[in-house]
Parts: structure tokens; C-alpha cells; sequence
């Protein structure tokens, strides 16, 4: 693997979609996402890959491995971003396996497992409400009923993008994998938080990743006047609202020793004037924690200020659940294997827990899943400044090589004999594998 | 006082304005507002009185006395609304005063004083962002040059709106009188919150108006991914804008003795995203109290959270000033007047602070100055469905009506020789008298 030349193609493929203001707005299926896909397809076909597009837009690109009829390893990650988003999200996982295989090619390293380099389409629910889409296709995950109703802000139906970019909705279902087509899958991604920075350790290990269980809260209070109103009259909502603010994180502090979290980041006041006590607040909060139980804790917790509010202040609160997804937890002999690599590597490390949603999250159904987390600095993400130095990069793209090589079998380089009958091998299975010495 | 009369012509002049949602729409100095102040000029008219209308718009009606050159005792409110206004604000006492005059010339009262039924013009903050505009003008309490910025939401400056009535705002300061002429001031006023009707009291004698201290509060966090970000790790603005929301609720009810409250009505959050920690919340919090240095204890304890929030959770925040008004405190003697009219007329009284601000705190300038209040349903004020029983508005236009006869020195209608001396003596003043009996 080359560094150099990965964050150099980095650069390449982040002209499309780049913004004046710095960002990369790649939406899902639009022009510039899919003009991304295109550029990596290419760089991949002149590599010598087979490369194909399946009916939801995810592209597969597959070195062949030395025996046939074997399970592929598969990396990879997603090239659509948030509006203005950062250059490493998705992007680096993407570029990181493309690099692999070209430093395999460079070096002339065979595996006797088929590589696959895996661009997962609408990975960020930025245009469409969905994540994952792609990865939630390949996995049979996805509700194909769910995407009818699906629109993005100019009213452009789900149906409406694919078709914009030549794919059928009506054949999505075909996106579908068996697990017998794959022995791993690994994603390599920015850590998109402050755990790495902050501790220095180079690399996090993926133990789970954590789905967020998503609730809208509506405390309904009374309008009055804020002069003529005394205190003790008042049914003031965003004092129910603080309330449930304020317990929301001690709650999820009790729950730390799980990595649970908890966040309220929506607070709609009405009707949101200085001079009336505010009748109506409607709070969204997001908790996520790779333990269901202590995810339920928290939430159990809010139900109890709620009932708390309506005996004290005569305040009425409802809860609508817009989302309870299922954490997920990946494969600890997955995991293992990346440790015992990074101790060969002389890379610090430590299991962590994924609290963002990943491709990862849904390959882990088909097949053994790993991730490697780089640090993010800051923890910033989903923004122009999100950035990772190139060192750190370093150690995660020769753990994700390190990782790949060690599942798919690779075949030493030190042996020249050997690495001709790899070639052979290639051409043989592929027909297309010009680009390997 | 006929109050089936006063209902009978509250319900025509609310026909000015009225919209298809049952709300009342009279913004300051819109055609709806001026048909109405037209409408209520005529109806002094007839009743003998002499009218003239100032450069902001304020209506006087006089009703000459016997006695020449003594000062005036006044009554009167508004009848501009808000947007979506109800039925009784300002209305009731500009009305109440003009039913006044009716009963006195029915009934062949005269008094030795004159007396003076006012219509303040701009008393609502709804056009213009600034109220009472109209009897800061006649107390010499305005600002000729902060007029000059004002514009409404369509971009009507405030001078172009007068000057739409046919006013001319290079004249405004002619409005200004001199305490002289007055001897006192009289407003009957719906209460806008709950005191009255949750103790059953038939009316309210105000003893002061508190004024607001407005505040801007500006929470600066850092904002992160929420499923990222461990909680120790964050700095939540939304959680740090909880803390001054509770924290001002303890505080004004430690302050509740001086009847001081305290209001957070804005809070606009930054990103406003359920996967992003809020970076930045901005509330905007009212104090109002009739002691200024309650009010400032109030003030305080948020400023001491502030401090906390920095060095427990590094959330820096800034105030912006918004007001900062002077309360005012009413005539104590015209108070007593008020309650021992009640005890005489068998009305059940309460001297309270009002927490809005009326046209009465800028009369309370000029002369002694008297406000009554009556009960509102629910408390409900600047709302379609604000409300007096027939029953509760009585008690307060018989107490205003035996208030201004205490205090113009009415003369017995006992004595028809001396109401043929009135008449005469009317007719002698004003030239206009032809509605007195």
C-alpha cells in the first residue's frame, strides 16, 4: 500500500461534489455521487477487477482469488455523503480497498480467497430519511415496501433517483447476497467521535455498534401570560421539558460503564414568544447503547419524570417512538484477528463500541464483520473540517491490508515462482487481470 | 350606566377588525384600527362631547364640567389589538368610559369637573415591536428618534403608518400635556391572568406595573455526533439552557413574596439535529417584577449559573440586555379612592401588581393614576377566546363610573334645578351639549 497515492486518489475522487465552501455534497444518487462511483469503478476495472453495479446502485469490484469457488473477503464502505460533508467519511474505507488491491498488484500478491472492494450506495440518510440503504440491501434487510413513500426535499422519489442513474427499484430485492459468497467483510471508517484523539491510541476495534432507539416527546402545558401569570399558576412545558433534558443525562451517565448515550437535540417551543409562558414543547431525543437493557433503562427513566410532570405540574406528556433499531455486535474472532494484527503491526488499539450506524452493522448478518475506527480529530464529522492525519490513516489502511491479506489467504510475496502462478491463476479465472505483474 | 348597552356597542365596534377565525385584528394604526377610532369618535359626538384627536393618534373626548378651568379626571384604555386579539383588552375601557358619559347624560348628571374619555393610540407591541406608544406621547415619555427604526413585518415604517391615517409624525411631540390638566386618570382593564378568577374576587385594584427586564441568553457548546460522543466528553448547550431554565423558575419563586416572575419563552437550538449534540441555544427569559431590586435577584442567580455552566461543563454564555424597564408604582390615594368605592358599592376588592404593562403606567406621570381590573376566564388574554362575564364587567364599569363621580364631583341628579344649571352651564362651555337632558 502506497499512503501517498491513497489520499492522492482521495483527493481525486473528493473534486466531485466538492463545494466552494469546503464541504463534499454527494447526496445519495445524485450527479456527483454517482459520478464518484464511475471514477472508482474505473480505477477498479483498470486494475484489473471485474467490476459490477447491482440493481441498487452498490458497486462490487472482485479480484479473483487463486482457488475457485472460495468465499471472498470483502472491504469496503460508501462514497455518498451528507450535505457539505467531510473527505474521509465513507470515502477512505472505499479508497483504502482500492489501494489494497493496487498494492497487491504492484507487489504481485495473490490470495487464494477472492478480494472484493465494496462501494455501498446511500450509506447517509441525508437525502432519502434511510441509512445504509445499500448495505441493508446486499444484507436482505431491506423493506422494499418502506421505500415507496420515500422523497427527498425537491419531492424526487426514491424510485425517481435510482432511475435517474439507470437502476430499477423494482429490481432491488436482487441486491440480495447469501452469506456463502462471503468469508469476511472489514470497514475501515473515521472514528466520527473523540475516544482515539483523546485517549491517543491508533486504532479502535469495533465491538458493536450501537442503534439508536429515537423518541419524540410532546409536554403539553398551558399559554399564559408571562406578567400576569404567577408562578405557582403556571403550566410551564419547557420547565417539563428541562426536566426531561436533565434527567435524559443522568440517566445515561448511570449507564456509562455500557457506552450508552443520550441526546435531546431537537426542542421545538411554542408558541415561542418572550411574553407567554410556553404551552407546547416538543423535544426529540436519541439514545443509542449496544445493550438494549441499558438503553431501556434510560428510557424507562424519562417515562418516570413524565409521570413525575403530570402529578407536580399538571404538565401531559406523550411519547412517539420513531425509531427502536436493534444493536449490533460483530464477530469476536473478527475482532481477535485485527488485534493479533495490530500487535504485529505495532499499532495501539482498544475494542470500542461504534455509536453511529455503519455498512458494518448490516454485512455482520452475511458474514464475520470487522471495523477499524481511525481517530477523527476533534470527533468532528458530517463536516468540512472532519480530518484525520495521514498517519493515522496510515495504520488504519495496513491494518485493514494486514487483516484482508491474513483472511484471504495471501500467498507470499517472496516467492517469484509463486506469484507467476498467481498471475496465471488471475488470468485464468478473470480473463482481465492485466494490471497484476 | 346601561351594561347591556355597553355589551350591545363593544359587540359593534369589535365588527371593525373581526376575522372569519373569531379573533380580533385592529393592529395599531391600520385601517381596521382607524374605522374603529372613527367609529368611537362619533359616538362621543353625539353625546355632546367635544373630540379632537392628537398627532399620535390618541382620541380625547371631553365632557365639559361646571366649574371652568379645573382639571380633567380621564378614563379610557385602547382599541387597537393584537394579531388575532380578543374582544375586551383596551376595548372594554375605552368603551366602558364612553357608556359613562351616555349614563350621565341620560340621567342628567353633571360634574364640576370636566371629564375625559381617551382612546391611546399603538398601546399593543404587535405592529411595532414598542407599546403604549400613544400615552408615552401624552406624558412626554417618547422618543422621538427611536420612532425613526420602527417598521412592521410588511416594511411600513412607523411614520408612513400615521401618515396613513392622515398624522404626521414630525407634530408627534405636540401630544405631550401637561400634568396640569388633569386631575386624574382612570383604567378599566381586563387582568389577562388567573388572580381573579382563581380566588373569586370581583375586581382588582392595581397597586403597581411591573416592568420586564428582558434578557438574551446565548448557551455556546461544542457540537458533536450523538452517537459518538461519550456523555463525559460533551458540551451540551441544550443541557446547559435546561440549568437556567430550572434555575430561573427556583429563583422567581424564592422571589414570589415581591409577586416578581420570571419566563423562558424562546429557545431556538443549534443544530437542531436528533444526531448532533446542540452546539448553541439561544433562550430569551422576561422578568418582570414591581420591585427592581427582586428583579435583580432574580437576574443574579442566572448569572451565577452562567459561572457554573463555564467551569462545570465549559459552556461560556452571553447575556444581551433586551429592556430593562422601570416598574411603576400607582397612586396610593387614588387606590384608597377606588376601595372605598368598592366597599360602598358592595364589590369585593383586591389590591394586586399587574405583570403587563398599560397605558395607566405612563399616565401614572401626569397625574394620580387608578387602574381596575376584572376577572378573565382562564386568564386568557390576547386570544380569540379572552373573556369577562357580563356580571364581572358590570361590578368594574360601576366602580369606574362612581370612581371618576367621586373624583369629578358630580352633582346630585336628585336636583333638577341644579341639572338646568348644568345644562346651561354645559352649553355655555362647550357649545356642543345638545345630548345632555
Amino acid at each position: 500500500m502506497n499512503i501517498d497515492r491513497l489520499e492522492a486518489s482521495m483527493r481525486e475522487i473528493n473534486e466531485f461534489g466538492g463545494t466552494p465552501e469546503g464541504g463534499i455534497t454527494r447526496l445519495a444518487y445524485t450527479a456527483e455521487h454517482w459520478a464518484a462511483t464511475r471514477y472508482f469503478m474505473k480505477q477498479c476495472e483498470e486494475q484489473g477487477m471485474s467490476v459490477r453495479i447491482d440493481a441498487c446502485g452498490n458497486v462490487i469490484a472482485r479480484r479473483p482469488g487463486l482457488v475457485s469457488n472460495l468465499p471472498a473477503v470483502a472491504c469496503g464502505s460508501h462514497l455518498d455523503t451528507v450535505q457539505q460533508g467531510g473527505r474521509f467519511d465513507g470515502t477512505l474505507g472505499v479508497m483504502a480497498g482500492l489501494e489494497l488491491v493496487r498494492g497487491l498488484n504492484e507487489r504481485g500478491i495473490a490470495t487464494r480467497h477472492p478480494i472484493e472492494v465494496i462501494s455501498f450506495a446511500c450509506e447517509e440518510s441525508a437525502r432519502f430519511g434511510v441509512s445504509t440503504v445499500g448495505s441493508k440491501a446486499m444484507a436482505g434487510k431491506l423493506n422494499r415496501a418502506s421505500l415507496e413513500r420515500l422523497h427527498d426535499k425537491e419531492g424526487i422519489s426514491f424510485e425517481e433517483a435510482l432511475s435517474a442513474v439507470g437502476l430499477d427499484v423494482n429490481r432491488i430485492e436482487s441486491s440480495r447476497r447469501s452469506g456463502k459468497e462471503l468469508k469476511a467483510f472489514f470497514e475501515l471508517h473515521i472514528e466520527q467521535g473523540p475516544v482515539l484523539e483523546e485517549s491517543g491510541i491508533d486504532v479502535g476495534i469495533v465491538a458493536g455498534i450501537a442503534a439508536p432507539a429515537r423518541l419524540e416527546i410532546t409536554i403539553q402545558g398551558r399559554a399564559s401570560h408571562s406578567g400576569t401569570t404567577p408562578m405557582t399558576m403556571r403550566k410551564d412545558a419547557l420547565i417539563g421539558a428541562a426536566e426531561i433534558i436533565l434527567e435524559l443525562e443522568r440517566a445515561a451517565l448511570a449507564e456509562s460503564s455500557s457506552g450508552t448515550v443520550a441526546t435531546a437535540g431537537v426542542c421545538d417551543v411554542r408558541p415561542g414568544a418572550m411574553n407567554v409562558v410556553p404551552d407546547q414543547v416538543m423535544l426529540q431525543v436519541d439514545v443509542r447503547g449496544t445493550k438494549k437493557s441499558s438503553r431501556q433503562a434510560v428510557i424507562e427513566r424519562i417515562y418516570g419524570v413524565m409521570s413525575r410532570l403530570e402529578l407536580e405540574r399538571g404538565l401531559r406528556s406523550e411519547v412517539r417512538v420513531l425509531s427502536d433499531e436493534e444493536p449490533v455486535l460483530l464477530d469476536n474472532r473478527t475482532a481477535d484477528l485485527l488485534a493479533e494484527q495490530c500487535e504485529r503491526l505495532g499499532v495501539s488499539h482498544v475494542r470500542m463500541m461504534s455509536g453511529a450506524g455503519h455498512d458494518a452493522m448490516n454485512m455482520a448478518a452475511l458474514c464475520p464483520t470487522g471495523m477499524i475506527f481511525v481517530p477523527s480529530k476533534g470527533g468532528l464529522s458530517h463536516h468540512k473540517d472532519e480530518y484525520s492525519a495521514t498517519s493515522q490513516i496510515a495504520r488504519g489502511a495496513f491494518l485493514l491490508e494486514a487483516a484482508v491479506l491474513k483472511c484471504a489467504e495471501a500467498v507470499s510475496d517472496e516467492s517469484k515462482d509463486a506469484i507467476i502462478t498467481l498471475n496465471r491463476g488471475h488470468q485464468h479465472e478473470s480473463g482481465k487481470a492485466k494490471g497484476i505483474v
